[in-house]
Parts: structure tokens; sequence; C-alpha cells
């Protein structure tokens, strides 16, 4: 299942005033140097910064939030153990419903430790997507939680979108807003987001060469089918979901494709330039910056940097 | 020379309003989980996000507007191949004046890259503090250039200040602030703008046992000779100055001291916790509230992470 219907922009501000109380309006930062690098003015949304160090937490929080409180009382359930895993449980302590997550064999321990610290309750399966989806069916009937996607569900891409609100708030007369794509939550999200405030901006995505399904999707015009993915980008493996993909096609959102060793540049220079701890997959939007340096010099750029959930005993450089 | 003049309260509200145009307004991070872990309610000033990344900016900034024109038009020098080196050279930049950097042999080269790329001029001489305070006098009247000392001075011990201002306006209710003590420079501005708004709010220091000078020389009521210093904490391994040790015992500050291995968990918890980038001499203020329980739980606290600059490629995890 990854087909859900797509947010409006009226959905995206209801999402923005649900989940004021509970997530982070998060810091713009910008650098000199990044500038200089790269010929534009680069404003960089922090979601490393947002609670559970993710911007997941704003879809989950409106998905949790966005519940009858009848259905509330019995949860809410998910089968990422990746940030979405974690903000799910954060977002549900916040109204202080239970949280299940689905976390497949050999998921990262300290992954599983933080969701667990959040409140939720693990379900182990085998590590196949099948499994996962036939054990969020499971809890899901034995308990009656609501099933939170990750990326395909309408409260969940409405919520991403907040933080294009914010950034356009923060960051005056942007020309074009970047993101990474994975399943398409964020950048879908977007798209609605920054068009619904401002037409004129482009909107593009960051992928990895080793899971360019939607750059791959939209050159075809039609989404293709599951593929094997070879990044180190951990929060990108995903297939694009397909109203996501027609959320990219139908705001014309350009995707450009960087690999990993120009992820790991690019990330590094944030760490060591904005001071800030950045993953893998946020590294993605300055690398395709600096990779296509003609479609960005001379403009304000904003880039959403997805999220700061790294293993520090484990970096890739 | 440590000896100057320490600002007055007056003088650092001055270089708030001087140092306006060019430093960022840095943010004040919370964490839930950091919270839960110390018992306190800790508020983090983003002193890493500064330009060049570390506080010394303010400082830097705030001696180069106070010159006359007259004497701005020759220049600035200094003797710190650190974060102070980097500042002034940034500082001058933004006056357009020529900075002077005097760097010892064996300084790290991606710390002098970063002065060359400021736009400063290098000066090599060999490591001893009497070779690079000659080479400082020797550049200093060769070109008239106005010597800006990295904490012996009261310009900048009020621009270091002004972290402090921003901060009691960001985050009200403080019941204490600490900041690492090195040549003292920081600590001392902190206390006289923290007394100068609120005098019952606490200030302390906190020191890497290896370099406890400022403790034992509180513990003596008067300031140590100079010592060989045994700590990671590269920017704390300094001799507090004189009258900066007069503003320790002036505002009663309390200085706690802790161990390398106790910095290094606070340091990994501060980038696992608030996703950001700091250094070492950072990670002293959250080991000290994590070491001294009593003092701090079920009090609001200010903590200022003092900058960023570490080697991504020699983390000391």
């Amino acid at each position: 299942m990854s087909r859900a219907a797509l947010p409006t922009f009226a959905q995206v501000r209801e999402a923005a005033a649900r989940i004021t109380p509970y997530a982070v309006v998060t810091p713009v930062l910008r650098s000199a140097a990044l500038n200089a690098l790269s010929g534009a003015d680069l404003h960089f949304k922090c979601e490393n910064l947002q609670r559970g160090g993710a911007f997941k937490f704003r879809g989950a929080c409106n998905a949790v939030w966005s519940l009858d409180d009848a259905v509330a009382a019995r949860g809410v359930v998910t089968h990422s153990s990746g940030n979405h895993g974690n903000a799910l449980a954060l977002a549900a302590a916040t109204r202080g419903i239970p949280a299940h997550v689905i976390v497949p064999e050999g998921a990262v321990r300290t992954k599983l430790e933080a969701i667990e610290r959040a409140g939720a309750i693990l379900h182990r399966c085998e590590a196949t997507q099948a499994a996962r989806e036939a054990k969020a069916e499971e809890v899901r009937a034995a308990t009656g939680a609501e099933l939170v996607h990750p990326y395909a569900d309408t409260r969940v891409m409405a919520g991403q979108g907040t933080a294009s609100l914010e950034l356009l708030q923060q960051a005056a007369g942007l020309d074009a807003v970047i993101t990474p794509v994975g399943g398409g939550g964020l950048n879908a999200g977007t798209a609605i987001a920054v068009h619904g405030m401002a037409p004129h901006i482009d909107v593009h995505g960051a992928e990895p060469m080793g899971a360019d399904d939607a750059a791959r999707s939209l050159a075809l015009g039609h989404r293709v089918g599951p593929f094997v993915p070879d990044t180190i980008c951990d929060g990108l493996r995903t297939l694009i979901g397909e109203s996501n993909f027609e959320a990219l096609r139908m705001h014309r959102v350009e995707v450009v494709t960087v690999s990993d060793e120009e992820v790991i540049a690019a990330m590094k220079l944030l760490w060591n330039e904005l001071k800030i701890v950045v993953e893998t997959s946020s590294a993605t939007v300055l690398a395709a910056v600096l990779k296509r340096p003609e479609r960005y010099q001379g403009r304000r750029v904003g880039l959403i940097l997805s999220g700061g959930n790294v293993d520090l005993d484990a970096l890739p450089w």
C-alpha cells in the first residue's frame, strides 16, 4: 500500500496549527563559506534539530493529533524502525496513547533503544517488507491501532510540508527549495506547501544514484517497480510512493542524483561549516547544489536538512 | 602581559550594539533527554554556530570596531593560532583592515588554512610563548598594528560577555550560567554581563582537571603560576589571566573540574542529543553539570557551548 490522497495546501496549514504545541520551530542556518563554494545563497532548514532528530516528527505528530479521541485511544502502529518509527513513538507520547512499532531482525540496536525509550511497544518480525506489513496488520487487527504509514499517508505528507511553511517565513525571497527524496513524503508535502504559498518557487529533489527511482520514474513518465537499493543513505532506500510520485510530477519537481562519494563530501562540509550533525540522507541536498552549479548559482535556495541520527562510532569517512 | 582593566556592564552593552551588524544571534537549544539525564532544565547557548565557529568572534569583533579609523587602518595583530586568531582575521575582514596572526611551528594545518582563508597574514615563529610574544611585538613595531590579546583585553572580555546578554533574553528565569574556563575571557565577560542584568544568578566555570589553574587559584585565594597542561581540551590549556582571575573572585564564580573521560562522554551526548558539532572545550560545561547533580538538579541552567572547531578525522572516541 503506497497510495494515499495528497493533502491540500489547507491541510498543510491545519497540520502546522495542530503540531505547533509539540514541534520545534527549527532554525535556518547560513554559511559564508558554503555560499562562496556554491555561488548560491543557501538557507539550511535544520530538521536535524527537530524532536527526535528528524522532520519525521512533523508528519507523525500531525497523524496522531488528527485522530478522534476514540480512535486515538487504541493507539497507532507503523512498520518503520528508522526515524519514522521513533517519531511516531514520540508523537504518541505527546498524546499519551500507545505506539506499536514493527522492527525487523537486524535493525540497528541504538535506533531500537531510542524507540523503546520514547515509550513504544516493539514487535519483532523477519526483515522482509511482506513480513513487516503482515506483522503491522496483525497488530492492527489485535489492538485496533491506527496504521500510520511513513510516507503514503495524507496526514503524514501534510505534516512534512509544515517545515517549508516555516522556511518560507524564515528566509524571504527563495527561488528554489530542495529536499531529499526517499518515499517522497517530505518532497510531496514540500511541493504542496511551497506552491501553496508561492507558485513561482522551484521545488527540487535530491536522490542517491543507488536509489534513483524517483529520477528514473520522472524521466519515464511512470513509476518504476521495486529495486534493490545500493546507497549509504539509509533513509532513502525506499521506492517512491504512488501518490508521492504523482505530486512530484504535478509540481514539476526536478530530481538531481548524486553519488555516495558526493554525499559523504557534502556531509563533511555541513559538519565542518555549519557545525551540525546531519545524516547521509540530509547531505544529498548540498551534494546536488554543488553538483549542478548552473542550476543554482546566483539563486536563493532553501535546503531541507532532513535529520541528524547517525552512529558516531561508524562515520562514513 | 595578562592584565587588562575589566570591562563595565555598560561596556558589555556597548559591545553588543557594536557587533550586532556582524555577529550571529546564536540559537539556544534544549533537549528533553539531557534534561532527564541531568535532572536540570538546561539551555544551551550555541556559540559553535557563531561566525568562525566560536564565541571568540564576539570579542575580536568588538576590539576591531572599537578602534579609531587611523589606528584601525594599521591593522591588528595577535599570537593565537586557535579560535581567537581565526576570529580576529574574520573580524578584521568585516572592517577591511589587515590582520596579522603569529603562528608557532607545529600549529594545526587546517586551522592555519582557515585563518589564511579569512584573509590574515601569517607570521611563523618558534612554539614557545616567549617567541610568540616577541614576534607579535616585532610585527606591531613594524606595522603599527594594534595587539588584540585573546583574553587579557578589556574590549575582548566585553565582547565575550555579549553571549550572555543574548542568553538571558532567550531563556528567562535562569538560576545559573556556566562557561568553560581557559584564559578566563569568556567567564569574566559572562560574570559581568550576567550580574549586570541579574545579580542573583550564579556564574560557574568548568575546567579540565589537567588545566585546573582557575580552580586551584580560587581555592588558594591567589593566582597560581604557569603550569604544564595535560588535557584533551586544546582551547583551555591557558593560565587564567590576572584580571580575569580577579573577575572570577569578585563575582564568586564556582569552578567545577572534570576529567577528560567525562568531557568525551559529555561531548558525545551533545552530538547525539543536540545534533550539533561542539569541540572538547565546550563539553566541559555539560560534564560539570552531570558531575555535580546536587548543584544543578531542579534548577534552570544556561550552558555556553563555546565552539565547534574539531578535526572530523581525529575524533576523541
